[in-house]
């Protein structure tokens, strides 16, 4: 069974070390999987005023439809989740499709400082209980973006590759599991 | 002593509850102290590559350096912080003013569904940490939007109003305690 | 299929609140499936220094063990988890049995205070990450332990009943996903 | 002025790396001022049915009582506090001493796996919202147990020893802070 995996970053930099971190994810989701990018460079803050939604966001939802399950780059500001990850969910429980990601799998990976992300990661969890994400709990990923598991902006630690190829084959298992 | 309280709202909706829950504080303080309104109307997703900051990033900036302690309108949105909040404060602590916000006082207060956004004011909490703000303990102040405290969009409960005056005092005596 | 479900409530008095939950929950599950009552009242503390489990200690990992799945009767204290009932899941992730829970099911109920145990309940989903619990994420249940909701310290509430027996059902659902 | 600051770690265990911790922030702060351990391996489970405080407890409670300020080694349990520690604070905001720690200043710090007891760290902030305790935000102390800042169970990272050093003086000034 082939599935659609949507991957979304939280940060909006061209360089993010997340970006790299969900490369990696696409590769080894590809070719047994189709994995997908979410554009939120275009996407506005989400307000309850703007009657009809605009095109980005309207395709932003589509692609959540479509989507068998997400990988989150869990980008960390200030102890939470960088706002544009957040602010695409946010429109994605919107009436009328307030209940578009229920029951969907959800894999969290971020790289950043010392924690590697898992403050925000652990808030996210929370978000995701609203949501009725299913989200894989083992294994977690924290990488420290600024330590040897980079080189010239690159994932170059083996080991990271390899968690994020046993999260892949978790996040697998799991959107199985959430449609039977 | 006179002081500055910078309110800022999650909302970005113009009949938003929690924006009367804060003109509720702005009455409460003046005209012992100056209450101003944080506009986040075009403030753009923070992001590190927009090398030069844009005006009204750094008009919010001068508000936030200029202010001696914050009232938010901490808006829910499943189940944590509205992202135009929490991006506004990651505007705030992107150098070279990492520590603009360092050692001051802030005020808690959210309308919204049966929790009153209680569980986006803990992740508040816990942003602050990494921000350095020391927030008003108690009272907290939880408000059920949909519920009888508004009235046509107007904040009508006097149960409320006094939550929202004894905690306006708790933020003045923290001003002059972290300024100590 | 009929499934062993274990009830664990975070408080040890006898007329606990959240026991008439968990009672509940027991009714609704009968006779199709067979509640237990996991017994606290005489469990240690985890102490790594103490190299032999006490008895009581060992039958309640048995009970961990034989369950299909658990409800968890969240006692809230101080915004957070009850010890009692953290502790029986710390003694549960020891070694050799560290991963005794593991991809199991769980539904969280709790009475309390106004907030109905939801900051106590978000911390014990964090807890369950490490060990790798699955969560019902709806219904939550949130009951007010001092209102109409309980009478004679009797659970009288329809609609919290109904609650009740609708995450049940979600429970009975997540064991069964969980185990395919 | 000399203050006495009372030590509580959440580990129960001889040779807690906590407790390694909690040595070293007593030593830093004598001889200037008074630093007392809190022993807990007597204390049992909170339970709002016994109606007689035993001894131990009451003992617990006075130095809560008499103490000006706080440190935590804030052990961490499955992403979570240790219950030796959090039951310890629920006895301390039992009617009718529910205010016993309101207003006074906690310093946190903790060993632990990775992540340095960080998840139970935060847990334990929005604990002290209700207590009504003001922690120190910085610097925040997070040890690796496994590495190498502990040697034959001793603390010997002088990186560790120095922000220790630099979180007491933090402490010191928060209480003369809350005091005023």
């Amino acid at each position: 069974m082939s599935y659609t995996i949507l991957g979304i970053c939280g940060s909006l930099r061209a360089q993010s070390s997340n970006k790299q971190l969900l490369l990696e994810a696409g590769k080894v989701l590809a070719p047994a999987h189709h994995f997908e990018w979410a554009d939120l460079s275009d996407i506005p803050f989400y307000n309850p005023d703007i009657s009809e939604k605009p095109a980005a966001v309207e395709r932003l939802l589509a692609q959540f439809a479509n989507a068998d399950g997400f990988v989150f780059g869990c980008t960390e500001y200030n102890y939470s989740i960088a706002p544009a990850l957040k602010n695409a969910l946010d429109w994605a429980s919107r009436a009328p499709n307030n209940a578009l990601l229920a029951g969907k799998a959800v894999a969290l990976m971020g790289a950043g400082g010392g924690m590697g992300t898992s403050r925000a990661q652990y808030h996210l969890r929370q978000v995701g209980v609203y949501l009725d994400l299913h989200f894989v709990n083992k294994p977690e990923i924290f990488v420290n973006a600024f330590g040897p598991s980079f080189s010239d902006g690159q994932l170059v630690d083996d080991k990271v590759k390899q968690l994020i190829s046993q999260q892949m084959q978790a996040l697998i298992e799991l959107i199985r599991t959430c449609k039977k």
